[in-house]
């Protein structure tokens, strides 16, 4: 436990001394890097808050007093994970409604293509589609903080579903040129593929 | 091992007796099963030619003569739970192309509405989006069976890509809908869906 050095104080279980809440951003962050590891690695089902403790170097009850339970820290590892695409109502938002469609399919591939990124949206995606809670987590996140935001912007009926027909060919082209790389697809040019999904984006979004 | 009285002929390690060859379907079914379940329940990377033996009742050389590596039970298998959707190539032949996007987007969402298909199906992704290996089989299987099947009845440049595009429109909406489980759309009528997917669908297929 490497770690150890960094929570110095004596500590009771449950209760976090007055020393380590003091320094509670930077624990915070060092057991949320140590989560996104573990979640990464082992899976949603075999990460554990213990297993994350001890890849932090803390106690199990720091782990406790700063997220919660296992789901919990798993919705902070991630929206810290998916910051990046958590970002793409504001690429919808800045501009006019007309190009919104290959703003958005610029935006997300942008995130995809970028290995930095990609990684831990790829950890996430495994999670969710392994395991019913790490799904429950990742619909709540991905409905609230996205779907949702760039349906504010539409100003449209069924604004939340064109929302989610729209992500759905991104989430699929993302899938098939990835996660399971068929090609032409996998290979394919960003601008070619640009071309031909940001109309279906557009038209999801703001079509008849 | 219940299974053990179906394959009653002594047997030597890598030799399957003329008796058990002779039953060959029948036994070739009751593995290709319990490799099923097998994959289903752990994943690619925990089952084991050894587990999908002492599930079906039988020695693990049984397995390999009739399969193989666990690479190619595994081929074998998705092959059979992947059997419905196969038929796509099949259900976009049958008819003309103005409207084969509402045959495909039709064909898809019923594979995936029918809990019998659905359930197979999603272990199937589950494999692939978490292990190399099985997104390697994954994507030979359709990438030969089904997108490759659906370019050639389009005879239209860049047919590989097209199928591939509105693929992923189909594979992303059965993401969000059924894996995800994202509202609207996870309750939306299937009317409603074919509706809005089926016209992105034939556009990629046959568009401009």
């Amino acid at each position: 436990m490497t770690g150890e050095s960094t929570a110095p104080a004596p500590r009771r279980r449950g209760r976090p001394s007055r020393t380590q809440s003091e320094q509670g951003p930077a624990m915070r962050e060092v057991i949320l890097d140590a989560a996104r590891e573990q979640f990464s690695e082992r899976g949603y089902e075999k990460a554990s808050v213990r297993s994350i403790a001890k890849a932090a170097g803390v106690d199990s009850a720091l782990v406790h007093h700063y997220f919660g339970t296992k789901e919990q820290v798993f919705a902070a590892a991630i929206e810290v994970a998916f910051a990046p695409a958590l970002a793409a109502p504001t690429a919808v938002a800045e501009g006019s409604l007309d190009d919104v469609g290959e703003r958005l399919t610029r935006f997300i591939l942008g995130v995809w293509e970028n290995p930095k990124t990609r990684t831990p949206l790829l950890a996430i995606v495994r999670s969710a589609v392994n395991n019913e809670t790490a799904a429950t987590v990742f619909r709540r996140l991905i409905s609230t903080q996205l779907l949702a935001r760039i349906a504010e912007r539409l100003d449209l009926p069924d604004a939340e579903l064109r929302a989610e027909l729209a992500a759905a060919q991104l989430v699929g082209t993302a899938m098939l040129r990835y996660v399971i790389q068929v090609e032409p697809l996998a290979s394919a040019d960003v601008e070619q593929i640009v071309a031909r999904v940001a109309p279906v984006v557009q038209g999801h979004l703001t079509g008849p």
